[in-house]
């Protein structure tokens, strides 16, 4: 992958300075027909030897170009907040939103490369690494944004020249610590698994292009050459109308048969069995999110369901055990506008909780397999291609330790008509009536398919979906309590005990 | 990924008389469409539990469409020929061409999962193998292939009713083994792999669809319905003529140093010199080539370089060292008709070496790059692609044990001109060279870029190309021979002593 970078590039002063007026120009121009169309983002991330002209390049780029514009993100030690949330949290956190250009310095490669260097993970664990960014990236190009990697190589010989230039130097000595030397000495395994890694990771969409990082002149046209060209390429282009669909369909059962139709909806009990049991229940899950250990994890609850199943009032007989404090609510309708300048999974990253912290989502992410494919509002293969996002995002919530806990609450197409009547009848609850939900009641079976292929695609081993037998609404209550204390208290079994609690 | 399988599915026989009878006609119709277009081939895998109906669903697929143009394999132990090669050798072979059927019982998913089961590899060796998978599956459907997987599944109390029927009758006791109880017994562990491992490969393209397995009804109608559905979507779909464009440029380096302009081109060596060194090397290639570690693996060499570089030449001084029952000389040129109705890798997979064997490419897999890329042979979403499937796939080879080694032989543009202009004069060389030969020449500037794209995206630190001065074609010669002498020396030491030749 570093042949090319071995070379001893040079370019001179005269040709850098005439070059480099032409392609400032030409980069502030891009820019702003970015802003302009915004139609997509650009994210940059730049990777490679210490000591081959990351920062110099990072505060050319933000020279060049309108740094308003541009967001540059450095990733070093993770936060407090970031190390309670998945790896990539706080990769989603500062993704740049459409018309933008962000830049991150050291990204999702930064830890893999290094600890797999350091020895402090397997093989395995490394692959793995790999296996999550990869899935990440091609969602990333799924979703249109501009992904450029830049990769600054030095030879070792050239980094050995460039850390004692800088040490020589009395301006620069504070650059070089004893942590620069350390990774020197282990040169040529870094490059080993670099290698590995750039090979694996570089895809036609994304392809690692690496910058030879002695000389600055070329250093620098090399990137913003690349920048503008990418830019201009995909700004000039004008998108397709029709993309080819290659999806197979998938597959409905030919005698009716289906999770939802298999469910004995209506359960019985009674007000004084669930008055009982609510005591009981409640009590159990107040007293979980009360343990030390419930400290160092969180737990994610998904409430999906058919229209009127009652959604909001289970949620509302969940917290109203717990500590308000603790918990958040996020109901999800139709996204924002600056939700939508960014990929769809964005606007859930953001509500993930801290630890000892519950989120209660009423919908969420599944609405991509459902209303979005139901109404075309995305196109067979952008939810085609979700499940397997999903099924990434969710299990790496779960490798983090956070519980992930989904229900669908299920009513029978009669029972939800009376709800709809009766909400109508009675003024206070009207407002949750709207034509809408006439018009989505139409489209039952076409929603009842898209809920059997997500329970299908999206029931795994660890993290199984929960259908709730809901015409009943006092077992549908209790059910969803009884499964999230189960739930608890697996997920307390499995956690250390820490000794300080963070609150 | 199984919650529907789980369910008791059942269709009547009366119902499925009619329902079959339509499916048949259609089936067969759309296979003749399928015939007729030749715009793509379908590869249907078959996989899951025991006892599920795998059998009796491939041999109904016979029965309902035309059984000359559907290719049906069963992959089990693999054959001394192809544990001689990488494990997907044997699937390549089989590939169906454009127009025809490939049903695969059992695949590339098959080892992977029982050696996991059976704890016989680590998990990060599973994840590697899933990878690979990914790799496999999404070349496969760039390249147009319809990829349709179907997972035939049973509960574990299926399973076991269906392989007490089976024993209990005399007609089908044979049909039970050993093996299947002994799997039963594992039947917990194998779903939890079989989780992993189905939502792993998953994709938008290429979904598992889980088949429940124990009506026969049911089941022969789900694939059947599938199977109809999924040819039909492709073959009534007029493929968009322009595709999106989602690849980033290139980089070109702004200097003009690349890896073919930092080479010294005329290196010496008198005629009296390569003699001498000729004899060395030659002897030693011979001695190597008789080692009896070579009888546990091969070589193969790819020859690629400028127009008139000398690898014909090279080749031969290689060769003539060798027994002539040892090596194969395969020389690439564009490709037959069979070969352009299969995936670009096909034709040099289908000419991998046996153990004890050598393969000299004369020209290779690089003409993706290289003249596809220049003369727009395929888009450029295709050659982008192609480093990552072409790292991937020496990569194979390479964990397979076969020694793997790249030539580029580079001449000067004067030097070409030379020999160019002598092969005219020279009545017996006049063959030699072309009209083509000429118009390539004055691509020379696209072809030095390409060439140096793919050096840097495909040397990598296991698989480096060698970069060969060859405007002394005795400096050229001895360099090819010398470093396929010191690449059998490394790996007969890698390789362990087989105690019985297979010659």
């Amino acid at each position: 992958m570093f042949e090319s970078a071995k070379l001893k590039h040079h370019v001179s002063k005269a040709v850098y300075r005439r070059e480099e007026a032409k392609l400032r120009e030409a980069l502030l121009d891009a820019q702003y027909d970015l802003k302009e169309q915004r139609r997509f983002s650009v994210l940059i991330l730049i990777a490679g030897v210490e000591g081959a002209g990351k920062d110099e390049t990072v505060n050319l780029l933000n020279e060049w170009m309108d740094p308003r514009h541009i967001h540059t993100y450095g990733f070093f030690e993770p936060s407090d907040e970031e190390r309670e949330r998945p790896e990539h949290w706080r990769f989603w956190r500062a993704l740049p939103p459409k018309g933008e250009i962000g830049i991150f310095f050291g990204a999702w490669h930064t830890m893999p490369i290094i600890r797999r260097v350091m020895d402090e993970i397997s093989m395995g664990d490394f692959e793995r690494a790999i296996e999550e960014i990869q899935g990440l990236e091609k969602m990333l190009c799924d979703e249109g944004v501009l992904l450029l990697k830049y990769w600054f190589h030095l030879s070792k010989s050239q980094q050995g020249k460039r850390l004692e230039a800088l040490q020589a130097d009395a301006r620069t000595r504070w650059r070089v610590t004893a942590l620069d030397w350390k990774y020197f000495k282990l040169y040529d395994r870094f490059i080993k698994v670099c290698d590995r890694f750039l090979r694996e990771t570089s895809t036609g969409e994304a392809p690692w292009i690496v910058v030879p990082g002695a000389d600055p002149h070329f250093r620098a046209l090399t990137v913003g050459q690349h920048l503008l060209a990418s830019l201009r390429e995909r700004l000039d282009e004008k998108p397709p109308k029709r993309l080819p669909d290659k999806t197979p369909p998938l597959a409905a059962p030919s005698d009716r048969l289906n999770v939802l139709s298999a469910l004995a909806l209506d359960q019985p009990m009674t007000k004084a069995q669930y008055q009982k049991e609510l005591e009981k229940w409640q009590g159990r899950l107040n007293l979980a999110s009360r343990d030390p250990r419930f400290q160092s994890t969180s737990m994610v609850a998904v409430f999906e369901g058919t229209d009127g199943a009652g959604k909001g009032g289970a949620i509302r007989r969940v917290t109203s055990a717990l500590d308000a404090r603790w918990y958040d609510n996020i109901p999800v309708a139709a996204p924002t506008e600056e939700e939508r300048a960014q990929p769809y999974l964005w606007r859930f990253w953001r509500h993930l909780p801290r630890h000892g912290h519950f989120a209660f989502f009423d919908r969420s992410w599944y609405g991509r397999v459902l209303v979005e494919r139901i109404e075309g509002l995305c196109s067979e293969a952008d939810w085609m291609r979700a499940y397997k996002e999903i099924n990434d995002f969710e299990n790496l919530l779960h490798r983090h330790g956070i519980v992930v806990v989904k229900f669908w609450l299920a009513i029978s197409k009669d029972e939800q008509l009376r709800r709809f009547k009766r909400r109508q009848r009675i003024p206070f609850k009207r407002f949750k009536i709207t034509a809408e939900d006439w018009r989505n009641r139409k489209k039952w079976e076409a929603y009842e398919n898209a809920v059997c292929d997500m329970v299908d695609r999206t029931s795994t081993n660890v993290l199984p979906w929960t259908l709730v037998e809901a015409n009943n609404k006092y077992h549908a209550r209790i059910k969803v309590l009884r499964t999230l204390c189960h739930a608890m208290d697996a997920a307390l079994e499995r956690s250390p005990k820490k000794s300080a609690g963070n609150r």
